[in-house]
């Protein structure tokens, strides 16, 4: 199987994921100021939602980078991760239709949090394919990221309830972790290029 | 011709029925959990469809794989197979809304049919392309999962008019059938390239 | 300007054309063979404008195979016939609504004409860079297709106001004379290939 | 990382972007003449936001030419980017909705402002990785267009509140600016080439 099919799926997929978001900002039918305030809470969501797909569009580049041959279970883990972020445009709305109510700032989490364990098990499979000599298992290290986001989402989903407005820091908190540039793969990729 | 644009279009054409389907899923107006509820079957009806469109996408993959040369007839087969592919959201869509009905059942099961046919048809023509050597051939052998599947879209269509659900399980279990790895073609590959 | 981003951007939103379309055939709220009836016209000028898409994907790939700089004026033609084509599932939408009636019908036969214009001037402009021994203006030769087709739209368009369903006999005649293979530009491909 | 996948994902959102608002053109359900009538400011934004994602296509394409590393600060700045030209399909909408009213015309100047500023940050981030002998920085020279664009942007936002239609016409103006083909940056990368 080759990996540039797969990558371009994926790239389709979350190119159109990222997209029709934008669709659920419904074109309001006045002409006033007042016609765009209730669409100020979608298009936050909207914000959030795309950077996140964004994160995630960047993070699974550098993961494949480091993959040679795609099998069967790569392929159908990589279906998995692509099906829970296809559920974000969908989250993504009702939070913006509900301004930021507790339910569906729940429901926001728990779909970042099945996304996270979607990619966790991607890359579980990668590391065992690629054995004891796994370029990625070096590039990831002790993976703090990536063991710190599925406590903030559970810590975001638990405190919807409570005050909605502490699970969206949980959720930015995460967005924020990962916008910052991870130089660990390609300072990895880079040494193992030497070698 | 050559194929890379051919697997290019299909990909997107895919990307984009497997991720128009979740437009399906309305964000509904309310924010309680009672708001989600007529949501189920719509959300059960979509993880069927994405898996298919996903095993489609990994079969029509591996089929192409095969491929060298991209003829006329090829071509239009593959938008035969294309177009009945992108019925799946709208009767997806049909499925979920009316909660597994008999006749949303039964139209699943035809366009499952349909795919499956031209999915077949394709192949043929491939196989016919290729001549006696034909290595897509040898890899499909026997071809058990593909005789079996029609057999049971058929089965599935008759049963939705007397009991839907046995329809379903149908569908599913041809879903399962195919979910499981299949090392045919790759094996065959694999020994094609040694010699 | 590479080639190969030029098609992949066409490859794009060729794909997306032929897949949103089939957005306008709206999810009907029963479960009964009556309930599906209204949709029957919408099938129809579906299954016809996907036909066409795949025309000119085809038709616009092959051409596209013998061009080798793009250039500023390429990339604007291109866009231009692209343009016309993204309406075509707004007109087929319109066509199906109105159980094919007359100015939709005429309407949906402008675009199509337009689209073959704009299929016309690129063509003209590639033609033109390839100079003398343009391997395009062999490969079409007296193009007997391309004139053909204007014509068949304008007396569509004409019929329309008459009688709708005498347009619907020219427009499906133009896609079958385009659906039967053609081997000019391959053959011709093949002949500057020995040489 | 790769270009390739870089391009490709902008490909894809922006071949998603320039096809999606065409949903906007609601079929209407009456099938006469005066039915079309209220889609002409629709179709007319259209046209102008179709030419704008064509032009930053092209301008991101060849932009992108001359870029050989991808770091992490490019590809948020690419992100960005799409970020505000994934807005244009909803400006666009709610200008045609509102036949081109005072708020949505300033709106849809505030959308290509940003836009612009998201491909100067772009520019100047490519330029910067780039270093001295920056062979973008060579291609864009004193940038007169890129540096009128925002000028006329806010001019027709400001404009938009005392006569819409002077906005309209210096988006126009702007667009048509940028359509002249634009030889700079194929001459300094020819010249590059020599060399």
């Amino acid at each position: 199987m080759q990996k540039g099919r797969l990558e371009a799926f994926s790239d389709g997929v979350l190119a159109i994921v990222i997209t029709i978001m934008v669709l659920e900002i419904k074109v309001p039918h006045g002409d006033e100021l007042s016609d765009l305030k209730p669409l100020i809470p979608i298009l936050l969501s909207y914000i959030l939602s795309f950077i996140y797909i964004g994160i995630y569009w960047n993070n699974h580049h550098h993961m494949l980078h480091t993959v040679k041959h795609v099998s069967g279970s790569i392929l159908w883990a990589n279906l998995h991760l692509l099906f829970w972020l296809s559920l974000i445009p969908f989250v993504t709305g009702w939070l913006g239709e509900n301004h930021f109510a507790s339910l569906p700032m729940a429901l926001y989490g728990i779909i970042l949090l099945m996304s996270a364990i979607a990619y966790f098990i991607l890359q579980r499979i990668i590391i065992k394919a690629q054995g004891k000599e796994s370029i990625l298992a070096k590039a990831i290290g002790k993976d703090l990221k990536g063991n710190l986001s599925p406590i903030f989402y559970i810590l975001g989903i638990l405190a919807s309830f409570y005050k909605p407005w502490i699970a969206g820091i949980f959720y930015i908190l995460v967005a924020l972790m990962w916008l910052i540039p991870d130089p660990r793969i390609e300072r990895t990729l880079r040494e193992s290029h030497k070698n």
